[in-house]
């Protein structure tokens, strides 16, 4: 530890003692935000020169000096200390030591309040299109499973009772909707952090000529913060982020349990990669799908960021308040969880097995071809809630002899209902259940077709815009 | 009670008893949903009738029969009865004892799957408009109390100490910018709940040659569902929903902070109304700011609904399942918590007394010139770091004194640095100080009121929505 | 609505409108509360007069008019009125109404703080000792599953893999020892709840004579609260009872998993009665364990209640505000939802049909032996970690091949490892497994057996505590 | 990065990538748990030696080899390798690479399941008595406060608005009690987390004949789990502990908030330490109450902690499933910052200025005589309610007027209510207000002296749990 002053030393009679250094720096939190802090300060030196309010000489040194900061810290060299409380002073207090007082002027008309939500944005605005990335590689995987399987039929359940059969693409193509949407809810949280609080100062705005313009256009936002009070006390963006990433990961953890129960002696619809399973350190024949279990139980934490955001933002008064230092700390935290567990789902899915027979066989079972009886008859006039009654009826016999739908005898089916014809049997059929249901959005092959083209589509219009965030 | 039979009666041997009916109902909850889902089912029947899957006879008393319905429970005659389990089933109850088979016919190619996401979806857009408009009431009340107190200065906190000068009008404007970004984010709720359930069945769509298209223009959504199984475990609409509900609140409870920190006697910056203060039943003195302390105490319980719809949504297999029926209470609490918090918001700063005499006598404690002093300094060409210290030490001799930045004397300025001119002393006038942040954003009366025409350029721009919305 | 005034009119000159009185009043919340209301009145009343504070016969007036109030309300001729604002004020307003100036000397040395914390208290403990005995309830249902079970061999699962064969009583009894420890909380929560707060007036005592202790004795409290400002603004009992309800549901959402999962047709291991099921409006074989999934999802909104509580109570300066009023129906909330749903689940297990052949068929799967075989090569000295690899490529060969352990020759034995001797076939018998395991705690009959008595003797000491706070 | 294989490569064909290591293991967080788990693994091999199970001479390798790496890894000398994915495979390897095949014997009748519980459970019980020691400092600063400031008069405040006067020792008190049941909870955590589960093997108990009663003396736990599969699920432990520390964490920020407030220009109550101030890098005047600030703000991530936890266990079905590697993290959160916000604290109210000439300033205002002059009129006979109406009044009109209750003539008397006689002056004198409130648990000087006595008394009991605990 450096015994440098801290930067109000000139108000104070005692420095901090350890612990409370400790306790009260943002160091090993937003250290990670070096390289958005770096480009800040270049952006707000340059246009300082440009305006006058200091000389270009001092622009070029400091420029010269963060650069070389830049090169240090990207390469493993710089060294922090927790004395400086953050990084916008560890490298502010590193910028002076090389080119002194020019060093010092770099913090005119800006606020350590300004300043540190500027990089927040920066930083979030990045993250946000790597996870928005990590999403489209999920949504393709998916894409991917349903384009390679369009063939297999399996159970669609309701209540986890097996109740119409529906092809697998059908249900993976369910699971890439669910993703597309947060592909949109985080292109919303990017729309929200693409504004400059840079110029409001500590609260109130500030007495130099500055061009805000000027530095929004030159570090990519597309607008300026209207007003310097909220501008400084504003961390909405982070909330959309970081609920954003809330759902990403609840959505994972429905396809994560799936995927659980699909890996299952019991079901055995797919087969986990090796790579995704792990042993026990004491039976022997365990193969376990520890990671979806992860992705499931990390739930819980981006739960409980979303939660601890809101709790230390309600009830506190303007502008800048020091609860909000602990906004970061739960943001990177949904934010590394969310793209890990993303990453992770990714894999799990381009290495999927999936038992094509088994769901097949799965299929058969449950009587899943009963609506689609009790439509036969609705078809033959019978009002839908009698012949839902004389299916129901029929399905507690063959439930109770142990035999299956497909077991009816046409003179069983003429005592069920007079309105039973020949063609009673066909309608029973498994596959032709799945094919029959061709209504926009359906599960029969030619509307899930149409779907996939669909997928395909939305996918193209997101990533174009991925590529233009990232020109 | 009547002895009415449950719809799946021919698969049961027993009936649940009273206490079961009344776990699994959701009647009581969604009974509000009574008016969306006739006009939903009047949709789905004509379009039966449109694609000839019901006559045009059935469709006609359907409609007459539901229109009659309508009348009765919009005007208190009808009678819901919980073994009616939901508002789906006590309708269409309805309607079969007034029209026999042909109101049975109604439910052909639907299932309560996708008529519940139907109703909720039509339910969350006429929600949002309402939550929508309220955000525009507080908008103009906070931009009317700008407009009509344009002169009146107070100090801006921050840490909740004094910082430096603002206009009052600046602080309400950061709380107008603040609603505004609540109304973008039920905008984005409100594209979220734009999209057509109606036609995926139970959950594999449906073997009818239904017209998707023309109910969802009929019932004014922009998009058909594209997946069914999607269609009816989505609840997507409804986090974003409560999640927007959630952030709005606790905006408003950071209002209801500084009202409540305001009204006290330590503060006196405003009186609340006598409408909304309540007294004490043993202090015959007290006037409390009870409203704005329940808006802020409200926080927690819509932060607790969005909390309740991630737990209940997390680890859930496809497709629906019931855990899903338990959506619509905590959906419900958030938008009614809001739209109450809103209103009685609306209310308080319409009646708001602003003491701005109280205000500017405050704004001349806390040595709130100290930035303009320092800059001043900067202005000479000191470095920043260094004429921070400068002031920050003449600041802690004057609290030592009991003495104010205002009574210093030149030589005092002489003495402190050789900088200080005899221009020092205007450098420490509040008002001046105010007027000096000419920056974008900043507080000056010239910025302010540039930042006031943008406030309410957005406003009609958000109100156009609205109108287009209701249209 | 009547026109009463407001309890502090001689302070307003205005009286609030509809909407303000709906958005301030707690009475449709906290009106359930009025048994404690008066019950507490009653002892206060007495208590004043046993001082001298006020008369013996005002005192006979206010005892003889509440009770009169009591009977009115329990047989529901009694009329709420909204403009009351609280139970509180319902009851003193009907009092004064009939005795006349007695009625209004019942509020001398009280104030709706202290009064509103001892309703609150009072009912919390009523409140637990119902919840504890539903507790019980489900504890002992889960026992008798255990006992008239004992001979049912089932998968023991980790990561939902089948890992090694335990007793279906085992598997009962670990819920039981879960809701044990719920019992438990429950029983800290009353404790917790269990201090008379009466006598603290709005926050500083007061300055009449009273004799708390004989209060406190008379309302069946332990302790008199030691300091007043804390009497009136603390909700931590409300906490502990709220938190108690949400570790309950956890857990029910647990054992409610587990019922859906062991009722797919995949699993097949439990059938749920009739009763506890529904169908499907439009699917007419569906028969879905909706109460467990009612049961599951609930636990959403108890996890939200919680979270609700907390939030509202952050950062809330001393003593009384008016956020505080929210405790309420959060805590309501949380009671009633676990009331239920622990009711639900004891009916679900009392009628639940316990599959025991397909839950022995379903341990002949997953090479659940292989443990054993592990153990049995460390019988033989072999070292762990070598024993479970060994075994571990018998069983990857065997899965290749599509056998089990049992198919195993004893040629294969021997090359799989010298130590296998004759008697390795014994090491894989399933119920010989499970007999194996006869460590405290573990799943063989004999330890099982010992489990249960203990199991009975918790049970008993715990109902001896419930019905020492009936008595 | 050694090859170290991981310990179920018998049973895969690959090893997982660096991406999937760092995801699933959980080395990172759980290696604080060192000193535990080998003193958990010591016990072990002590206790399979005495039954037979291994050699003497295998425990004794294993005890000195674990003894070894304890001495490293306090040293800071034992390289940790993300290989070996927790804590116990590395120090597990670490003893192996040492000592060989015993190393392998010590996992001999356990398996991680029930390794992790214990450690846990060991780790949580340590972690349980420092949080209580550090309760009960932030308590004996409390009570040193109120000692040390035994004639402060301050005002009370209810709604934030002054109610009535109080001791400032009075006030201290309340928040003693608050610590002291959170005490009481970690107290309640402490004994939840009391039971041994060591013993339980995976799931299911295991073959050798183990001495669980020896290990649990041995280690310090009062009980044996007595049932495998709850043992290696059961979290409540952790739960418990987390929610005392929420409860704690929402304590700390109702008294941050008051200090906060309290240290504003317009309060000026107490005046923080320099150390425990920081300045503003824009403002020199600033001085910025950022420790109270954080106590407060952490709050939010504290009950996001237990949020966390609770969603991860919701759902799971027994036994082990991978989600519960996820309850560490949170905990040791929660632990960690609820340490350090009561260290933060006790510093902040140790070195508290307490201004007490401020404060009794402060209770001349808000006509806080209000209540005794209407106790007065009761006193004197009239009705509550009256007396109250009576006082209202005077007060709406001394407001009006600029005055105080103290300004009152005897003819104003007089003309308010014939009942006020010469006396009525004295009743509104401020310090005869405060000690005039004698009930038990009230704010006069002779009843807050007995409190300061039972607060010691409850300090002393606290004290000696916690020195036995530690014995």
């Amino acid at each position: 530890m450096t015994d440098s002053k801290t930067p109000w030393s000139g108000r104070f009679e005692k420095t901090p003692g350890r612990f409370l250094q400790e306790f009260g720096a943002s160091l090993p939190v937003d250290k990670r935000m070096w390289a958005e802090d770096i480009r800040g300060s270049i952006a707000h030196a340059r246009m300082l020169a440009m305006q006058g309010v200091i000389s270009e000489a001092d622009a070029d040194a400091i420029e010269t000096g963060l650069s070389e900061i830049y090169r240090e810290i990207r390469d493993g060299h710089f060294e922090f200390d927790i004395a400086d409380e953050d990084v916008h002073m560890a490298i502010e207090r590193a910028l002076t030591e090389r080119i002194g007082p020019a060093g010092a002027r770099l913090h005119t008309g800006r606020s350590r309040n300004d300043q540190v939500a500027t990089d927040t944005r920066l930083y979030a605005k990045r993250a946000t299109t790597d996870l928005a990335f990590r999403v489209v590689c999920v949504r393709k995987a998916l894409v991917r499973l349903a384009e390679d399987n369009l063939d297999v039929v399996m159970p669609g359940y309701t209540h986890l009772q097996k109740a119409q059969p529906v092809l697998f693409s059908h249900h993976m193509l369910a699971y890439s909707w669910m993703f597309a949407r947060d592909f949109t809810r985080l292109r919303h949280a990017y729309e929200a952090a693409d504004v400059l609080p840079l110029g409001s100062a500590a609260l109130a705005g500030t007495t130099f000529d500055l061009d805000r313009e000027y530095v929004a256009k030159r570090l990519g936002f597309v607008e300026v913060a209207p007003n310097s009070m909220d501008a400084v006390s504003d961390r909405d963006f982070l909330l959309d982020l970081v609920y954003a990433c809330t759902v990403g990961q609840v959505h994972l953890s429905r396809l994560a349990e799936e995927l659980i129960l699909w890996s299952t002696e019991e079901f055995g619809f797919v087969t986990m990669d090796d790579e995704f399973s792990t042993g026990s350190s004491i039976m022997p024949q365990k193969k376990n799908p520890d990671f979806a279990e992860l992705v499931r139980g990390k739930t819980g934490r981006v739960v409980g960021d979303l939660s601890a955001l809101l709790v230390t933002l309600k009830g506190l008064p303007l502008a800048y308040n020091k609860d909000m230092q602990e906004d970061k700390e739960v943001a990177f935290d949904a934010i590394d969880t969310l793209a890990a567990s993303l990453r992770a789902m990714s894999g799990m899915l381009d290495t999927l097995k999936v038992n094509g027979d088994r769901m097949f066989a799965g299929a058969q079972g449950g009587f899943m071809a009963a609506t689609d009886l009790a439509d036969y008859l609705v078809g033959k006039s019978v009002p839908f809630r009698q012949a839902h009654e004389i299916v129901g009826k029929l399905v507690l016999k063959l439930e109770q002899e142990g035999r299956t739908l497909q077991d009816l005898t046409p003179a069983e089916f003429a005592s069920a209902s007079d309105d039973f014809g020949a063609d009673a049997a066909k309608a029973v059929d498994i596959r032709a259940v799945v094919e029959r249901r061709t209504s926009e959005g359906g599960t029969a092959t030619s509307a899930v077709t149409q779907q996939l083209a669909k997928a395909k589509g939305t996918l193209d219009a997101d990533n174009a815009w991925l590529e233009s965030r990232e020109a």
